[in-house]
C-alpha cells in the first residue's frame, strides 16, 4: 500500500507542459501510437490484432509492478523483486523462502500470496465529456468534490456491483485534457509458482542495482486462479531465440509516474520538498534495518523485504536528484517553459484564455512546501511505520467512510476500491511484534524531530512518554494482529464502538490532524495544480498539436525501441552480458555469491548464452516485469531494471544513454531445465499455442 | 581530525563576493572592527585594552570549538558537546562518564584528555606582501606549490623550532586579499575538570538541538597545564548577574567556515555535491549507530560520542539545505552577483583587469563535481571510517612526507603541524575492535556502492572478499591499537620497512589513488577557485571599498549584538527561558529526562532564574563554547548553539531571526553549588581578580 500511495503523490504533483519528442521517446497509450515514426524508423507498425493480443496478455500487479501471461493456464511471468513481499509473508522460521526461493513442482504446491492482486486491462472508454462537464469552472474544494463524485459514479457503474471481479478507475491523461475509464479484470487469488534463490535473482545486490553490465535472474512466476481453478486466456509465447543487437522491440507495461510535463517550479518542489527529505528518511531507515538484520536469522528475515525496497527507493531518489541537478537539462527545460509562457502571456487574447498558470502553480507549490512535512508524517506513513497502525487506520476510516455515498468517500474507500482494502484487512500475514515496535518507535521519533517537541499533536501522542514507550504500549496491547479480530471490527460497527484497542486509539488521536492536512493538500494544492496544468496542456495543444503521449499514470503503455548498448564517458557498453560473465563476477561473498545450484550446474550450462541485455525502450518505475516483445508478438525478454541514466527518465528521455535492462528468455529456460529441473514449468512455457 | 578536515574542505570551497552588511552582521577580526556602527547603534566601542584582554582570554579547541579562560589557574569554560570525544576516551566499562558526567573535586582528580589541544592566540602579523609576492601570476600546480612553500616557511620560522609550544598558521582572509600569520600558544596537556550528566547537558537531545526555547546546561570545564602545572594568565571574570533583554553583548570565538562570499555556482555545488550526499551518508550512519547502541550497554557507550556528532551534523546539513532552497534569498544573492559581474564584464578596462572569474569558477566546480565522490571516499574518510585506518594513513604518509622539506609536504605534516599528528598517534585512546569492524565494513560498502563493483580500486581492495571480510582481516590482524607500536613505527623507519600489518597494507593499497584525487582537487579546483575568487574580491573592493569582514576561517572573531527574542511565524519567542521551564519540560524519558541530581536539588533552586537566552550575535559552527561578554568585559553567557535560522547564517545573516543560544552564568553557578556541590570550582570562578 505504501508503494501505491507514493505513486499517487507523485502523480498528484506531476502535471505540466510537454517537450518535443526524442526518437523512441514515449510511453504510449494503445489507442494513440506514433505509427508514422515507427514506420519510418523501422518499417513496421503493430497491427490491431497484435495490439489486442498484447493488451490482454499484459497485467498490472497492484502494488507497483507489471507482468505478462505466458501460458494458457494463467501462468504469469514477472520479477522476483515484485514478489518479495509475498515471499516474506509466506515464509516462517520453519519454511524460509527468502534466501532459497520457492519452487512448486505441481499445482498443489503453489501458495497463495496473501496481499497480491493482478489486474488485466479489458476495456477503456473515453469519459472526458462526463468528467469535464462536472468540474468545469470549479476550483479548490468544490472542484475536488465534483471530481471525486463523478469519478466514483463512473467507476461504480463500471464495476456494476461486481467490484470483486471488475476494478474500474478514471484515469486523468494529458493533465485533464482527456479522462478515460479503465476497466480491469481483477484477480486476487494469485499463487506463487517459482522464484530462484535470492542470491541469483538479486545477484550484484545494491551495488549493481540500476547498473549495467548486469548478471541477474530477477524472475518469478505466479498463477492467477478464479474459483479455485487456474484462469485461461490470452498469453505471449516465448521466442525460442535471444534478441538481436539493433532489433526493434516493444515493452508493454505500467510505468508508475513520470514528471515530464511538470513545470520548473514543480520539479524544484519535487527536488527540495520530496526527494531530499526522502533521501534523509530512508537512508536512516536503511541503517536501522541493516544493523537490525545482523542481530540474528529471525531479524534478518524480518528486515529482508523492507530493506530491499528501501535500498531500491534510495537509489531511485539519488538518481532523480542527480538528474535534477544536471544543469544543461534543467536549463533546456526552463527555456522551453519560458517560450510557451511568453507565447501565452505576451498575447492579450491568449492571456485572457489561459491566464498565468505557471505563477499559480508556483503559489500552490509554496503552499505545499508549508504542509509537506505534516503531510508525509501524518498521511503518508512516515510518522507511523507500522502495519498494525495501517490496519487501525483502515478500520477507523473505513467505519466512517462507508457511512457516506461512495462518491463522497476518500478515494481508497470507494466501492470499486474496497476489495483491495478488504484483502489487506482479512489476509493472514504474520506480524512480528518486535519489528513493529522497532519501526513504530523509530518513526515516532522522526515525527517528534520534524514537528518539534512543542507541537500540540506531538504532545497529544507522546504526553510524558517516550516514542519507544508509546510504540510498546500500542503494539503489545493491540489485538489487530488477528485477521478474525480485524474482520469483526470491519463488519460489525457495534463491536467497533465497544472495543478499546491501544493501536486504534493511537490512530484515532492522529486522524483529525491527518485528514485535515490531506484535505488542505487535495483542495488547495492538488486541485489548483490540476486545474492550472490543464490550462498549460491546452495552450500547448493549441500551439503544437496533439501528437504526444501522456505522463505515466500506472496504466498500460507501449514503448518501442531497439536492443542497443551505449557510450559511457567514451567507453562502449555492449548490449548483452552472458553466463560466463556471471561466473567471472562471482566472488563467493554476498551480494556476489552464486547459490550452490548454479555452481553445481555450471558444467551443464552454455557459458556463451546471453543473460541480460539493454534496450532503448522508454520505461519508468512500475515497468518492472514488463515483457519485451518482438515484431511477431513473441516474448524475447523481461524488463527488470533500468540503467542509472534511466532514472532521469522521470523528467526527460535521452536516447543516448537511457536504457531498460532485461532478462533473456533462452537463459530463463536453460535455468529452469538445467539448474532447477523445473521441466514441467519449462514445458508449460514452451507449449505450442493452441488457443 | 575528521571535523577539522571537514572545515578545511568547506573553507576550500568558500570564496566569493561580498554582500552589503545587515545591522549586527559580521564576524570581525580584532584589528578591523565596525567601530562607527557600534558607536551609532549602542554608543559604545571596546577599548584596545578591552580587546587585548578578551583576545588572550579566548581560546580555540583544536577539533572545532571555542572556549575561554575563567580563572587565573588555567580553568577553561566550554561546552560539554565539545568534549564528548574526551569523555568517551577516558571512559571504560568500569568508569563510564558518558552518562553520569565527570567531576574532579581536586586537581589530582583531573584527567588528561588524550587528544585535546587548546590554542591561545598571542599574535597576528600581516604577511600579504610575502605571500602575494610568491604566488603572483601563478596558477594550478605551480600556484599551489608556491603557496604551500611560502606558508610552510613562514609558519616554521614563526614557531622557530618550538612547534610543541607555538602553533603558527598562515590564514587567507578576504579571498587572498590579505594573508595573516597567526601565532598561538599551544596547550596539549588539557585535563577534564567538570561536566554535568549527559541528561542535563543534552537535555532535549536531537529534537531540541538548534531549537529555542531551550533548557540545557551544555557546559564543561577543562584546565590547561604546562610542565605538569596549571597555566596562569588572562581570564574573564564572571558577571554576577544575568544579561538584560536588549543589552549589548559580544561574542569572541572561532567560527569555522562560512560561505557568504561564495558565488552562486559555488553554493549550488555545495548544495548538490556536498550537502545532499552528506545527508544520505550520515543519515544511514545514524541509523546504524542508533540500532547498534540498542544492542547492549557496551555498544551504547561505543556509539555514544559518534552518534551525537552525527546527529548534530545531520541537523546542520538539513538547515543549510533548507537555507539554500530558500528562493528569495537565493534570488537576491544571484541578483547581487549579476550586478557585480555586469560592472566588470560590461567595461572593457575592468574586463581586461579582472577577466571573468565567475565563469572560471563555474568550470572549476564542474571539475569538482566529477571528482567529488572519489575525494570524499578516498581522502575525506567516507570510505574508511576507522580510527585504526587513520593511524595507518598517518604513519604511512608521515614516513613519506617527513623525508621532504617542510614546505613541500602535505599541509598536515608541516613541522608546525606535527605536534598534533604526534599527539594523535601516541595517545592511549581505547579502540574497540567490534566497533572498528562495524564502521570500516559499512564504509567499505559505501565505497563500493559509490564507485561501483567494476572500479579498479574497488577490485584491488576487495578482490573476491566482502567488505566485512576485508574489515575483519584488517582490524583483527593489526597491531595499530598499541600506542607503543605506533610510536615505534613513527620513530623508526627501518622498523616500518620490515613490518607487515594488514591495516597499513590497506592504507597502502589506497594511497596512490587518494593522493591523486587530492592533488587534482588542490591544483585544479582549489587553486583555480582561490585565484579567481581573489579577482572577484579585488573587483568588489574597487567598487565598494573595504569596510567588510572576511568569511570565517576558524580563527578568532568578535561579533556584537544584543539579547533579543524574535518572531516565529507571527508568534513572539522570548529571549530567556528559566529553571521552572526545565522542570515543566521534563517527561522522565530521554532525551527529556532530568538526572536524579536535579530532581533532588529542585527545592533548593530558584525556579525563576534564567537558564538559557538568545542574542543577535552573528556566529557559526566553531563558535560553540564562545564567551558572551558585556561592555565591562565580564562573562554573562556561554554560547552553545544557534537557533534553526542561524544555519542559514553560513550563507547570509538575517537579523530578524538568526539567533545565538547561550547559557546564563548565574544558572551555572547555582548548579555548581546547589546541584553538584562543587563549591571549590564555584569559588575559583567567582574569585576576585588579582592579576
Amino acid at each position: 500500500m505504501k508503494r501505491f500511495l507514493l505513486l499517487s503523490l507523485l502523480m498528484g504533483l506531476c502535471l505540466g507542459a510537454a517537450l518535443p519528442l526524442a526518437a523512441e521517446e514515449g510511453m504510449w497509450t494503445f489507442d494513440n501510437l506514433p505509427m508514422k515514426e515507427m514506420q519510418s524508423q523501422y518499417g513496421f507498425t503493430p497491427s490491431s490484432e497484435w495490439l489486442q493480443h498484447v493488451q490482454f496478455a499484459a497485467v498490472r500487479i497492484s502494488d507497483g509492478c507489471s507482468g505478462v501471461f505466458v501460458s494458457g493456464d494463467g501462468l504469469i511471468l514477472t520479477n522476483r523483486h515484485c514478489v518479495e513481499g509475498c515471499i516474506a509473508q509466506i515464509s516462517s522460521p520453519k519454511d524460509d523462502y527468502t534466501q532459497l526461493g520457492f519452487r512448486a513442482q505441481t499445482g498443489d504446491g503453489e501458495v497463495r500470496c496473501p496481499e497480491m492482486e493482478v489486474d488485466q486491462l479489458t476495456d477503456t472508454r473515453d469519459v472526458t465529456a462526463e468528467v469535464q462537464g462536472s468540474i468545469k469552472g470549479l476550483s479548490g474544494e468544490r472542484y475536488f468534490a465534483a471530481l471525486r463524485n463523478i469519478s466514483g459514479k463512473l467507476e461504480d457503474a463500471c464495476s456494476d456491483g461486481e467490484a470483486a471481479t471488475w476494478s474500474c478507475q478514471v484515469v486523468d491523461l494529458y493533465n485533464g485534457g482527456r479522462y478515460s475509464l479503465y476497466k480491469y479484470h481483477r484477480y486476487q487469488d494469485v499463487r506463487l509458482v517459482f522464484t530462484p534463490e535470492s542470491a541469483i535473482a538479486n545477484f550484484g545486490g545494491d551495488p549493481d542495482n540500476f547498473n549495467f553490465p548486469r548478471y541477474s535472474l530477477d524472475v518469478a512466476m505466479l498463477r492467477a486462479y478464479e474459483r479455485g481453478k487456474p484462469v485461461h486466456g490470452e498469453y505471449l509465447q516465448l521466442a525460442s531465440r535471444a534478441p538481436r543487437d539493433g532489433e526493434l522491440v516493444f515493452t508493454a507495461g505500467n510505468p508508475g509516474a513520470t514528471q515530464r510535463r511538470e513545470t520548473v517550479a514543480e520539479l524544484k518542489c519535487l527536488r527540495d520538498d520530496y526527494l531530499v527529505p526522502s533521501l534523509a528518511y530512508y537512508a536512516e531507515l536503511r541503517g536501522i534495518l541493516e544493523q537490525f538484520a545482523t542481530e540474528g536469522p529471525q531479524q534478518q528475515r524480518m528486515a529482508y523485504a523492507n530493506l530491499a525496497s528501501v535500498e531500491n527507493l534510495l537509489k531511485e531518489d539519488q538518481g532523480r536528484l542527480e538528474a535534477l541537478q544536471d544543469q544543461p537539462e534543467f536549463d533546456r527545460k526552463s527555456a522551453e517553459e519560458a517560450a510557451l509562457r511568453d507565447w501565452v502571456l505576451n498575447d492579450p487574447a491568449r492571456r485572457a484564455q489561459y491566464g498565468d498558470p505557471w505563477s499559480a502553480i508556483t503559489v500552490a507549490e509554496q503552499k505545499y512546501h508549508a504542509i509537506a512535512p505534516r503531510l508525509r508524517l501524518l498521511e503518508q506513513g512516515w510518522g507511523f511505520e507500522s502495519r498494525l497502525f495501517d490496519y487501525a487506520r483502515m478500520l477507523l476510516r473505513g467505519e466512517e467512510e462507508r457511512s457516506k455515498a461512495s462518491g463522497r468517500r476518500l478515494r481508497e474507500f470507494r466501492d470499486s476500491n474496497l476489495p483491495q482494502v478488504e484483502q489487506a484487512l482479512f489476509s493472514n500475514v504474520p506480524v512480528s511484534g518486535d519489528y513493529e515496535e522497532l519501526m513504530l518507535a523509530w518513526s515516532l521519533t522522526k515525527l517528534r524531530a520534524a514537528l518539534g517537541a512543542d507541537d500540540p499533536l506531538v504532545k497529544k501522542i507522546l504526553g510524558k512518554s517516550s516514542p519507544a514507550q508509546v510504540a510498546r504500549d500500542a503494539v503489545e496491547g493491540t489485538r489487530l494482529d488477528s485477521p478474525a479480530f480485524r474482520r469483526r471490527l470491519w463488519e460489525d460497527s457495534g463491536f467497533m464502538d465497544q472495543t478499546y484497542d491501544p493501536m486504534l486509539r493511537l490512530a484515532q488521536l492522529v486522524d483529525k490532524d491527518a485528514r485535515a492536512v490531506r484535505k488542505t493538500y487535495e483542495e488547495e494544492v492538488q486541485a489548483e495544480i490540476d486545474t492550472q496544468s490543464e490550462l498549460i496542456a491546452r495552450a500547448r495543444f493549441a500551439r503544437d498539436g496533439t501528437g504526444i503521449y501522456p505522463d505515466a499514470t500506472f496504466t498500460l503503455r507501449l514503448s518501442y525501441g531497439q536492443v542497443r548498448g551505449w557510450d559511457e564517458q567514451g567507453q562502449p557498453v555492449a548490449a548483452f552480458t552472458d553466463i560466463a560473465g556471471l561466473f567471472d563476477r562471482a566472488t563467493g561473498s554476498a551480494p556476489f555469491m552464486l547459490p550452490p545450484s548454479w555452481l553445481v550446474a555450471k558444467p551443464r550450462l552454455d557459458l556463451k548464452m546471453p543473460l541480460n541485455f539493454v534496450t532503448t525502450n522508454d520505461i519508468a518505475g512500475g515497468n518492472s516485469g514488463s515483457p519485451v516483445i518482438d515484431r511477431d508478438g513473441k516474448l524475447v525478454g523481461l524488463v527488470f531494471d533500468g540503467n542509472i541514466h534511466s532514472l532521469g527518465g522521470d523528467f526527460w528521455y535521452d536516447g543516448r544513454d537511457n536504457r531498460a535492462v532485461a532478462l533473456d528468455m533462452p537463459a530463463l529456460l536453460d535455468a529452469l531445465l538445467k539448474v532447477y529441473a523445473m521441466n514441467g514449468l519449462a514445458g508449460e512455457l514452451t507449449a505450442t499455442k493452441t488457443n
